[in-house]
Formats: structure tokens, sequence, C-alpha cells
């Protein structure tokens, strides 16, 4: 932070009436049925598909000014989540329908009894308000996220990257025209396109228009919303997923699990990062693993950067170097794992409560007590025996979509799905009950 | 904010040693059986009967030095709060007790439910880990909040104000005390009495230590940490809280709640700042309240701040004052009132939307309707239909206690009891489940 930093400029007026209309519309919102969001929402889905030759045309445009960045650009992987097509497009529409059928979260009565007084209580599940959320480049965030949110009874401030903007302007204008053909008040969705940087930093700094902000994206994003933001955050960091093998073991699990949890999608949060081995199961389990996952069989083997006695158990084997001081902190998104023998299951937490990111963390055991020792003292939103991390998502947990995974402790831990978008108020009904 | 104000000492090596502790301490806490967490808790009821004397010889050097103070000291309801005697050690023991006596939240199960691919899952009730709370000069708050964050397994940092050093000095020792005769590693509570003001700047940006920080105190004290921390904030605002009297009321009913909500404890955030009457019921409620809490049977009559059609109900009164620009938007935590007669429910719902605190409101009314819609669409912590607003604490709800009352919409709202103390994690057992 720097003095410069320090200067927070006013909103514009047009972008200020705008934000008065959302706040407007959340109060609207409170008190919209459930039928006419899940319309919305139908509505929404079909215009993805009448819709959707407009909503690609834009996205070539973005796809355009990207690819005419050349080398300057931002690389095929940032591409790929740029890129729309139809099958895109239809898994959108499907997210919209699955978050329409869905519970409806506002309303629901989590607890009710009497106080001796004989004052009524109950405890009621309402909307949050106005959520920000602010995202980097994949346009169909915008979607997922106004599902969520809507469904829960917000109004919604989306705050996305430039280099999507023609795709989002477009899916914007799709998500209004379904608000606006059930006459819900256009305030429930503020799609922001414009690039001006300095807009984000004022929106954070305006807590008496939103209620909660979201930040979806890479460390830098994350790192700057936690620095201004006066509304609550809900934090969606990195994931740095440890898969600890327990000396009981059952080998082949474990060969399956770290395969999985590291290979099957390494581009995500929920994927591993580093591997603790058990010393006594160290000689047998690591050489089939890296058959598996590293071996000639494999088109795009996994590097390991292993500690010495990692490597003493694969002598000679190709794509392992020695694990640096940092390497057990690199979450790398990417074939690549960190690797270390532990002497027991306590090194092992004491690892993972180092070095850990809160995320999602696994012990492969068929111990009970081991099991349960690890599940009670590592301090992470999800923690699994026998299973890989990646079922840490909205959609394998049932939650219909998600917002981000959560790696703060407050308000929601774990995948951030419709009842994360509430809050729980107390509503009491007397007969003129005073203290 | 100024760029001298973004330059953050680093915390001193014996206090970063001491957070060190209280991490540590903080993991052996998620498995401190419910039974040891108890016999703590009795213990230290326990030794402030057996240590009261020294306790209140540390009280008398607190008071000794605020009353040298004389004129440039802070006054009469300052010192009231600083004080400690015989009674409220006894209350400050009877709520550790009544807190070692509530079910234990670590390890609740709040769902549980098998997955289509037989993974068996589980959302855990657990514990924050560290909790900081800032609290200006009230002793007492530190042994409550000790009772509370202690119970639901966490680690607490108490950073008092100076005023109240000697004492809170005291009351730390004691606690420790309690901790270690159970072997409890005195991290569990690391009590802060160094006055050099930066330190609490330091702590708000230690975001790897601190989980959670409560602050607790005037606005002044809440800006300067809603500013600056770096971690999630359990946020204790002002309560500007309303009564709306509708046109069917009940209107002696009327009459004793807002006497009860403005004049019962009128210093607390819970207490009634601002009435809002129905035009039909003005001319009639109006004399027979100004009466009871303004006539000449009260030795402390309350004043009015009044709009115009207030005033024309109320000709010669004395107390009655006109309503200013400010006055709505006033929490005088004191025997005065604002006051304005509103032409239905929809302008009162209006009124509270713009100028409360979203904290406790009420509305007086005989109709269902006018209550649903009021209890549906005034966005508060709690709402009240014919109770007085006073109900809003802790104690009255059953919780035990509070470390204060939330008005922000994340993690709890109204009370900050036991259980908005913990977090909720995911736990899965599988048998090799992959994606």
């Amino acid at each position: 932070m720097d003095a410069e930093s320090a200067v927070v400029s006013p909103l514009p007026g047009a972008l200020q009436a705008r934000l008065a209309a959302a706040r407007a519309a959340a109060r609207a919102l409170r008190r919209l049925d459930v039928a006419t969001r899940r319309a919305v929402l139908h509505d929404a889905a079909r215009r993805l598909v009448e819709q959707g030759g407009a909503v690609l045309a834009e996205n070539a445009a973005d796809l355009a000014a990207h690819d005419a960045l050349g080398e300057s650009g931002r690389g095929p992987a940032f591409r790929d989540r740029l890129l729309l097509d139809a099958a895109r497009l239809g898994r959108m529409g499907e997210g919209l329908r699955q978050v329409a059928a869905m519970d409806d979260p506002v309303g629901e009565v989590v607890e009710a009894r009497t106080l001796a007084n004989g004052l009524r209580l109950r405890r009621v599940r309402s909307p949050l308000g106005v959520i920000l959320l602010i995202f980097e480049s994949r346009p169909d965030v915008a979607v997922e996220a106004f599902s969520l949110a809507f469904m829960a009874g917000n109004a919604l401030v989306l705050r996305g990257g430039r280099e999507s903007m023609h795709t989002t302007a477009a899916l914007y204008r799709l998500l209004g025209e379904a608000l606006a053909a059930h006459r819900v008040p256009d305030g429930a969705l503020l799609g922001i396109t414009d690039p001006d940087r300095g807009l984000t930093r004022a929106l954070l700094a305006d807590d008496r228009s939103i209620d909660v902000v979201v930040p979806r994206g890479g460390p830098g994003l994350i790192e700057f919303v936690v620095e201004h933001a006066r509304m609550p955050v809900i934090k969606n960091d990195r994931g740095l997923c440890h898969v600890y093998v327990h000396d009981d073991a059952d080998l082949a699990m474990a060969v399956s699990i770290v395969d999985n949890a590291k290979t099957q999608r390494p581009g995500v949060c929920n994927a591993m990062e580093t591997l603790l081995v058990h010393r006594a199961v160290a000689a047998r389990l690591l050489p089939a693993l890296h058959e598996r996952i590293s071996g000639p069989a494999r088109a795009a083997p996994v590097r390991w950067f292993a500690d010495g006695e990692v490597r003493a158990a694969l002598p000679g084997r190709p794509h392992v170097e020695p694990a640096t001081e940092g390497s057990f902190d690199t979450e790398y998104l990417d074939l690549a794992l960190s690797a270390r023998v532990v002497p027991d299951l306590s090194a092992a937490i004491d690892h993972i409560e180092r070095h850990g990111s809160r995320h999602s963390e696994c012990i492969v055991t068929a111990s009970d007590e081991a099991a349960r020792r690890f599940q009670e003292e590592v301090d992470a939103a999800c923690v699994y025996r026998n299973a890989s991390t990646r079922f840490t998502d909205g959609f394998s947990l049932g939650l219909g979509g998600e917002l981000g995974i959560s790696t703060q402790k407050l308000h929601v831990r774990g995948p951030v799905g419709l009842q994360a978008l509430t809050s729980v108020r107390w509503v009491f009904d007397g007969d003129g009950q005073c203290r």
C-alpha cells in the first residue's frame, strides 16, 4: 500500500445511480416469490439458446482482440478460459436450470422456539442484499454467479476482466431481458463493463451500497480486494492441497487417488499439489505411483520435486528433481507435484498446518483412528479419507454450482453455494413483552 | 487514511512468539475434550471468588488513575463501566458457569448425507481458531469473551483499553492459572496489556496468526478495525433502532413497548432511538406516550426531537423540540428520542431502510399481514412484532452471553454467541472415490 493508492476516486454519478437501483432491487427481491425467480432462470436459459449466435459473435470479438496481441497475449490456457462455444453455452443453460430446480433457501426457518416470557422467535434465512463479484476473464462465471445470487434473492453487481468485455456485455443484456420479461427491477443485475480500473477501488469503498464482495481470480486480485474492501469478503484463495498416504493404506487405492487428485484436471484449486508418504510404505508406494503418473505410458508425465527420501525410493527415474525450500509452498496448477516422506501421522498434520491453504486435504488409510485424528486436527474447509480432493466443488456436492471455494473460516468454508448467499435473521412475535 | 498510517510497524519479537503459541494452542484446543473445557470455566469462576480481593485492589488502582485525571477524565458513565465490585465479580462467575453448562458446539454434525458415488459427507461444527477481541474499558468483557471463545474451542487474544490495564492484567493471570491447572497450553489466552497503540495496527495486519477480529467499542474503534483488518471482522456497530406504531396497534401496548425500549436502559445499543407513528393514531397515542415518558411523574423525562405533525399532537408539552436534519440519524444512547409521523407502513419501512443500522426494529400492530410485511421487508438482524427491542442480547435469547451484536450480514447477525464462534467444515469418508 502506498500513499497514492490511498486516494479513492469517487464513483461516477451514473454508476452511483445504478448502485442505488441495485439497493432498491435488493429490497424488492426480498419479497419476490420463488416461482418468478425460477421463471427468470428458465427464461435466461432459453435465451442462451435463442441468442447463442449473438453471444458467440461477441465472444469472437474478444478472442480476436486477444489473438491480435500475439506473443504479448496471455497464452493458450487463458484463451481457453475466454472461449465460448455451443457446448459451453449448453452447459451454462443447464446450470441455470439446475439452480432453478433447487430448494428455495429464502424463508427457511432454521430454528423456532418460545422464550420463557412467551416471546416466539424464529431464525429465518434471508438474502444477503447486494453482492459484488469481481472475476477475471471466464465469461461463464457471470451466468453461474447470477443464477446463484438471484435464486437466493440477492441483487448482483458484476465486475469482469476487460478481456471478456464484449462477451459479458452480451450476457448482461440477455440476463437483463430475462429479468424485464418477468417485471423484475433491472437493478437486480448490474454488469459493469467500463474498463477503468479505478472503479474497482471505488466499489470496494462503498459499503453503504454493497453488502458482500466475492473476488474470484488470481492472488493479485484477492490481495487487492482484502487490502481495500470495507465490506465483508468471501475469499476464494489458492488451494495448496495435500494427500497423505498412511502406513496402513491400500496402496493401489493410494495410487488411484493421487493420480486423480493430481492429473485429472491439474489447473484447478482442488487438485493435489503435495504428496506426503509415511516412511514405512515409501519404498513400495513410490515406484508404483511414479510408474502410473510419470511412466512411459503417460503422454504428459508429472514432474516431481522430491525430498531426499522420496528420491532414494525412485533411483534413476526420470522427471524427478530435488525439492527446494519453496517447493512445499508452491501451488503448481500444473502436472507437477512436491513429495516428501514423513515419519508419522503427526508429522503429516504438522506439515499441512505449516504449508496448507486450508482448502482440501486427504488421508489414505485403513485405520479409523488415524482418519479420525486427521479429520479432527487438520484445519481445512474439506478433509477427505480415502477419496480424491477433486470432489471439492459445488456441483459434486449437490450445491447446484458455486461462486468459488472459500478458504476463510467466517460464514462459509469450501464451496460457496446457494445457502452461503443468504444470512439468518431473528424474527420475533410477542404480545407486548418488555424487560 | 494517510500515507503515514499506511506504514505498519512489525510486531515485537516477544509478541510474535506469543502469537505463535496462540496458534499452537488453537490446534490443541481443536481436540480438547468438553469436560476439560467446562472444568476450566468452573475453576475460573471459583478463582474469581477466592482472588476477588486482589482483582478489586487492581481495579482500585485503575479507578484511582482515572480519578486523578479530574475534569480531564472521561466522566461518571465511563468510570462506572470501569468499576468492579463484589456483585459484578459474582455476575462474572455466574456467567462462566452458565457458559460451562451450555451444549458443546464443537463436533456438532450439521448435515450428513451420502453422495451418489458412495462418498459419505458430514458438515461438522469446528472452532474458528484464533480470535482477536479489541475492547474498550469494561473489564468484565475479558472474562465473558474468554468463556465463550474457550468453550467453542478457540484461542483468544485480548486487547483492552489502557484505562482498565491493571484490572485486566489481574483477570488474565487468574484465567491463566485456571488453564494451567488443567494443563491447557497457556497460548489459549493471550492478554495484551502493553499500552503501545501501534500494536493494534500490527495485530490487524497479521492474518497468518489471527483468524477473526471482533471490535467492541465506539464508532472510532470500529472504523479503525474495518479500515485496517486483513482478517475477517465480526462488526458490532451502532444500534439505531426504531419502533413503528401501526394504525391498528393496541395503544396501551405501544406506550409500554416504547417506554421500555427507550427508558429501561437507554445507554445500550438495543434501546430505541426513533419512534415512527401512523398518522391515524398520532393524536391518540402521542399525548398518552408523552405523559408516560416525559410527564411530571418522571424524575428523568425523555427529550423529544419531533417533526411538525408530532409537535402538533403535543401542543404546549415540555421537553419537545423540532427534529433537525440529523435527528433521524442520531443514536442518542440517552433519554432522548426522535419522532416522526408516517402516512403508512411503506413509509415506515422506507424510513428504516434509509436511517436504520440493521440492528433491531419493531412494529406494534394487531394485523398479521402488516407484521408479515414488516418482518419480511425490514432488513435488520432482529425484527420484532409487539415486543421491546431490548430483548436483542445473548442472555435474553439463551445464548449464554455474547461477544457483541453483529450488524453485518456475513456469518452472524444479532447476538454473537457460542455458535457464532465456530465454523462448519466438510468431512468426507470414501472407499477410493475418484472423479
